[in-house]
């Protein structure tokens, strides 16, 4: 898979990281974008600029879609009138941190960042917990996006290059990625999984917080984020966040 | 097809008017949106305005995308240090107004006003003459969208809703689409096509100008923008841009 180019769909969690180090090795230039879109945790986007910088791409795209968010609403991860849910995600169905195609329009948009720089391969962190409450990160979801991005782009239409879109962990659950990016060597202390951050540190109380607790658990393993929080005296590490 | 909702794409040209024509006693809602998105001819947006009027849609979202398009550029309808092409469409290839991904963009905008307004069908007006041009007008664009909008959405996901793509003038060529357009009453004196407006009149020059001018030539009619623009003394017809 040594061909050339990838674009890494960066949030700053532990999914689109583990995807950023799986892709490691395997390309020669990586690329990572990550979207400002009016979320309440925006200081994911902070990490994911730390994250990008020790995986060593080429170029950190930091794009911002605020404005086009705003627009959308209609989810409690941008509008503040809106509450995040506490406690763990349900068994199935949406629930309100679902915002309306966010992944389909992150994926075109990377699709145009891509023609800009020739960019063949981008790589989507969606896995298989997010499947019962997500319905842009499942495996027909990926499909779609490729057929779009190969019928719709110029490097198809005038070049026949072939767009792929990647997804190494659609068939793992949470506690499955973090194994795999133990071994990968990603530095998990520097991922930020809350929806509903107080005084930049993990609600602890959010879905995202328990699925990331609970899956740390099941590896009988301390989350490497919060050992890190609770060892700084600062709120920030800034040496990292330099 | 009287089942229910419909969002027509109206940019404010002959294509995206006869579309939502073609739409008029189909559906018992129709709602329409035009996209800001820092296009040299933002002038198009007012004569959408008036046409969304003139058809008594529902709604008529204007979405602006300006902040986001600003970002891609790379094209001669956003990037002013680009020039538009003078000319007739040459027979093959991507041209300088092509804008990357920007129909994929607003086809999964499009899904997320969808999901907002529970609406299930989307209408979009590309054809036959734009696809040796631009990519993203081709059938299989349309199909993949289709998918896309069905497989990223909570419309389907939760209520198994069937969003549909509708592409009524996908077989026509432009003299096609005015001929079916003035069976159906469009008021094609209120469309606006050229990329490069002067002084608030069409520039005569441009790909869109040459292939408007020419296929109502075809027809043997004359141009009834042009006809309307030549009758007024002032530049704007302020009754019906009011």
């Amino acid at each position: 898979m040594n061909n050339g180019k990838c674009l890494v769909l960066l949030s700053g969690g532990i999914d689109s990281s583990t995807a950023l180090w799986w892709s490691i090795g395997k390309f020669e230039e990586i690329y990572a974008i990550t979207f400002l879109y009016a979320q309440r945790h925006e200081i994911e986007v902070e990490y994911a600029k730390i994250l990008a910088r020790k995986a060593g791409v080429k170029e950190h795209i930091v794009f911002d879609l605020s404005h086009l968010f705003r627009q959308i609403g209609s989810s409690s991860l941008i509008d503040k009138s809106l509450e995040v849910p506490k406690g763990p995600y349900p068994e199935k169905g949406i629930i309100s941190t679902y915002v309306p195609m966010r992944n389909s329009i992150f994926g075109v948009i990377a699709g145009a960042v891509m023609e800009k720089l020739e960019i063949e391969n981008v790589v989507f962190g969606v896995h298989a917990s997010d499947v019962p409450n997500y319905p842009d990160t499942r495996p027909e979801w990926a499909s779609a996006l490729e057929a779009l991005l190969n019928s719709g782009s110029s490097l198809s239409f005038e070049r026949s290059i072939r767009i792929r879109v990647l997804t190494p962990l659609i068939n793992l659950k949470k506690h499955q990625i973090i194994e795999l990016g133990l071994k990968l060597g990603v530095p998990f202390e520097y991922t930020w999984s809350c929806y509903s951050p107080k005084d930049q540190k993990p609600c602890g109380e959010c879905p995202a917080c328990i699925q990331r607790r609970e899956s740390f658990e099941k590896l009988g393993i301390k989350d490497p984020l919060i050992e890190r929080l609770e060892k700084k005296e600062v709120k920030y590490d800034r040496e990292a966040f330099a």
